[in-house]
């Protein structure tokens, strides 16, 4: 076959000769003629030429009487002018003008007489009151230049100027067409095995958003055959095809054979994480993009190397990407063969942008779903240094990061009730994004000026106090408030039933047992290693130590669907789950609030709702908690 | 009837207490359940939580072979382990992870040796490559809360939990119903005193922008019980309804009686300017809003008092309004009695962003088309000096006016072809705004460092060169530089088949025959000036010598359409309109440009085009104009 294997090529590379060869091939704006009522946001073809005058005609602008100025040339307040009926005549607004008048005298000002003689007491000027022909718009007039975008006014002033119809870029058509063996349509419920199709979902949405209209096919089976003969249909009927996926070199990928059955495949691997697997290939004038299947590398693809080519057929520039510098709260290592794009979460924090990197896993959609900003690492460049200032490209607005407030620390659902608090009672304007990085790194990251929140659950073995001793010790000259949040049940999570007969710490040792974790640095984690040292355990001993999650309902998931036996989180998302809970010990939940964000409104309006009856409520429904007085300063 | 006739209220306090009111009548957000492939941009109503969890299986991240790790425990590159068909299973990507398997070793490091025995160089760790249940979203995970808007990777988010419905906040619907008799659909050649119905469509345009469905019923007469009856209907299918026009004191004006029928009007008139005779209306929780029909007045009062409720009842607050300040180029005067909004054009030149008031009448929709911002002065306010800062709400970005050429000067049909051309050459990048104030105007402009580019054709009338004397006048100690356009041809523009025999300039005195002039300061009213001064004519004998019109294009238009018989003006309008023409002189017609403008790449852009074939094509298709070295440097 004549394409690249599993090349390398830098992204910009690629993304030029891949463009410049598309136009060499002819790939160009379609244009269409619509009806102007339906083209708003549509970009002019063509110049718009006014077709009438508007007015048509010249227009009475007031309600009185039309008449020739000159004859009441000399009126004045002691010398009226009397007119008679053939001298003048009676109009509305928006009446034609009568013939052999040039101006118009408003009501207010006629003084009516017997029969219908009236008198004026001041002279009109010519041309007064009068909409003349053509004061908007003249016929030939050029409204429009081409490429321009149409605005609602646009659209009345080109109806006002006799058009009712106007040529306008065409939206391009991109048919996606989805395939693989495991996927099944999201109307489904699904098996083991079974991959959920949304991507289509996704790339559409973005599609609308660029400009362009996007047609999902059904999907197709991982066959060298049907997939050829679906990509030369949807050739027939699309401007751009997709392939999503089997974009890479493995036994079931058949998308670049297929592509090139039907084209050209120009490169296969663009030196780019997530998204290598790409494949830029065309038939004649038309792209189609081989996509890989995970969904984060699907939108960086499409998003780095579709988009310019939406737009350039849309002959549509969105606004320009905005970008900011921000300070990195975490390291991102990466690596030297690729330039790669990681999602940012982000906040201002005591006056400085923070940005903390999401998960990087290919298949973890909400990391798009809550990122503010994605910092581009270039090829041959190892990372970046928590604390080194980055360039991000953004989201959000800044305006709209401002509002937000960065909880960084310990999870529990209960964050995320809050944030549903919050973002109802300030429709949407602050909105709350937590990290689970465990309560000592929300700890760090108020000490470091990067968190307006950090949830603590630290348990002071010496003293049995938590969390005041960890201030004390991080915080020796103050600058921080702890604020009651709840206490809640920490316990053994167990499958229904407790099919394991496990009624206390000891029962992890034993054999067959399959435990799941809690990341290092986690509350949980910590009370974990103090109840085995407690009871003489070796945690080593313990099946399933080193298998970490990051949050309390993670742990219950994987017992839920039998992956796991036990592990120990906090009662509400047994609860969820319906599964045994074994309670080992209630336990301080607090809010560690820096006096740098204390004022700021966000932080004021929080602290509102953690003090709400809707939150107490929320608290009962989810159960486990005891709630005294969220919200009150305790050290 | 209960309602205040033409209040003058203010506009906040009006604003206010109708929303408060129509609040207390119960008006909220309504709420939909839609599909999530649907829900791109909408804003949940509900916070969202996951159904399954994603993967919903332990998911084999590579292709390879499944086994639990402790069997490969101690390998390495001088010891490597070796496994039997019973210890491991193979494996593709996106596999369920097999029972008892608690890791996944990539096929690239699986020694295949005979029999179906391998080897293995490495250990592997437990719960590598492998995707395991809930990685990405866990059952019952919070993953959206209420308030929030939908973007394309949540719609995946929200697939992959498992979700294919979505509750989100319904669109209101707002119902126009316009009325008046002289009223008549954009479909129609207009008659005299027909008016194009074109204010529906830009209204349906700005509140689809705003989040609401609009709809558009049939034009309704000019009588009480049409009215009325209309408004009952269209109440039972909308949540808002909007009357326009009919909505002042006049004897046809229903749009007030017809409200307070079908519920209650709150008030009638709004200290605003244009939009003064707005009624505020409702129908229980129903806002009925009477507007006005001049279309700036209707724009003007929807953005205003209809836009934020579309925006309480979508929950969706658009992106704030943008700010900025900006010089004024020209004064504006304001009546203390309202609160005014008049349109400018802007641009940024010599480092400073210049605002020119743009057309203030009510019926000039062209004036919201051209607009870049509005300047909102106060109540009680005398508006504002040339040159002073005024505070601009921008409806174009700072980025977007950055590229924009400001041309002030003469008027000449030929500067809308060349704003094609360079819309045409950079895609829409730099455009080019022109106002028309003359050639004096442009040249004054220009020495206040507020335009890029004037046009100018100033015959001096001592030495009876053009431009450069005047150049030399205002501009003594240089700073400028004056570039070749074109020459064209001044003349006199006469109705078609010239029915009053005009043959020379002398002609304008005759008996009866109606003259249309250009305004003050205009190149061509100077040259007027100028030909009657020579030939002896006293400009007060020629009836029109006030009627003053702003472009050679006006100037036929009102000819063309019998409204005026004569006037001063450029062949190629003439040409245009299929007029008579009668050739006095050819003129010069260039550009100057400051040399602070010099080497913006906007203006090097405009130049490039100044000096294309494809504007030499244009001037000779528009007729009249003599073409030498367009672009050159001449003084």
């Amino acid at each position: 076959m004549s394409f690249q294997y599993l090349t390398n090529l830098p992204l910009d590379k690629a993304k030029t000769e891949y463009i410049d060869r598309l136009i060499q091939n002819g790939m160009a704006p379609k244009t269409e003629t619509i009806s102007v009522t339906q083209a708003a946001g549509r970009i002019t073809a063509e110049p718009v030429y006014a077709r009438i005058n508007s007015p048509h005609y010249n227009a009475c602008a007031m309600d009185g009487i039309a008449l020739m100025a000159h004859l009441t040339f000399g009126a004045g307040e002691t010398t009226p002018v009397s007119l008679t009926a053939e001298q003048y005549t009676r109009v509305n607004t928006g009446d034609k003008l009568p013939d052999n008048c040039d101006a118009v005298v408003m009501i207010e000002d006629v003084i009516e007489c017997d029969d219908s003689t009236i008198k004026l007491y001041d002279s009109a000027s010519p041309w007064q009151h009068i909409r003349q022909i053509g004061e908007d718009i003249c016929a030939g007039e050029m409204l429009l230049p081409s490429r321009s975008r149409l605005t609602p006014a646009s659209l009345g002033a080109m109806i006002a100027g006799g058009l009712h119809q106007v040529e306008v870029i065409k939206r391009p058509i991109a048919g996606i067409i989805p395939t693989g063996d495991e996927l099944v349509p999201p109307t489904k419920d699904p098996e083991a095995g079974d991959i959920l199709e949304f991507n289509s979902t996704i790339f559409s949405a973005m599609l609308r958003d660029w400009g362009a209209e996007a047609v999902t096919y059904p999907i197709v089976e991982d066959n060298l055959d049907s997939l050829r003969t679906a990509i030369a249909s949807a050739l027939k009927e699309c401007d751009i095809v997709l392939v999503n996926a089997g974009s890479s070199a493995g036994s079931k990928d058949y998308a670049a054979e297929a592509i090139a059955a039907n084209g050209e495949v120009l490169y296969h691997g663009i030196a780019i994480k997530p998204g290598k697997p790409a494949i830029l290939g065309l038939c004649g004038d038309k792209p189609i993009l081989g996509v890989p299947g995970y969904p984060v590398s699907g939108i960086i693809v499409i998003e780095e190397l579709l988009r310019p080519i939406v737009e350039y057929l849309c002959r549509m520039s969105q606004d320009p990407a905005e970008y900011t510098d921000a300070t990195l709260s975490k390291s991102i290592v990466s690596t030297l063969k690729y330039q790669e794009f990681v999602r940012v979460r982000m906040g201002l924090v005591n006056s400085k942008l923070i940005a903390t990197p999401l998960s990087r896993g290919s298949g973890v959609v909400t990391s798009f779903m809550k990122a503010d900003g994605i910092v581009n690492i270039p090829q041959g460049v190892e990372g970046f240094e928590s604390g080194e200032t980055v360039r991000i490209r953004l989201l959000r607005s800044k305006e709209a990061l401002s509002r937000s407030i960065v909880a960084i620390g310990s999870h529990d659902p209960l964050l995320d009730e809050l944030t549903e608090l919050l973002q109802r009672a300030t429709d949407g304007q602050i909105s709350l994004g937590s990290s689970h990085v465990g309560s000592m790194g929300g700890i760090m990251a108020v000490r470091r000026g990067e968190a307006h929140i950090a949830a603590t659950h630290l348990l002071d073995e010496k003293t049995g106090e938590y969390n005041i001793p960890f201030i004390k010790r991080y915080f020796p000259n103050g600058g921080v408030r702890l604020v009651e949040c709840v206490k809640r049940t920490q316990g053994l999570i167990l499958q229904k039933g407790n099919p394991k007969n496990i009624t206390d710490i000891s029962g992890l040792k034993q054999e067959g047992l399959r435990y799941v974790n809690r990341q290092k640095g986690s509350g949980t984690r910590v009370l974990l290693d103090y109840l085995c040292k407690n009871e003489g355990i070796d945690t080593s001993s313990i099946y399933g130590y080193e298998r970490e999650e990051y949050t309390h309902t993670a742990v219950a998931a994987l017992i839920a669907a039998d992956s796991a036996d036990a592990g120990l989180g906090i009662y509400s998302v047994s609860k969820l789950y319906d599964l045994d809970f074994v309670p080992v010990c209630n336990e301080r939940y607090d809010l560690l609030i820096p006096d740098y964000a204390w004022d700021s409104p966000s932080v004021q309006a929080f602290l509102e709702v953690l003090k709400s009856s809707a939150f107490r409520q929320k608290l009962d429904d989810l159960g486990g908690y005891t709630v005294e007085n969220p919200g009150t300063v305790i050290f």
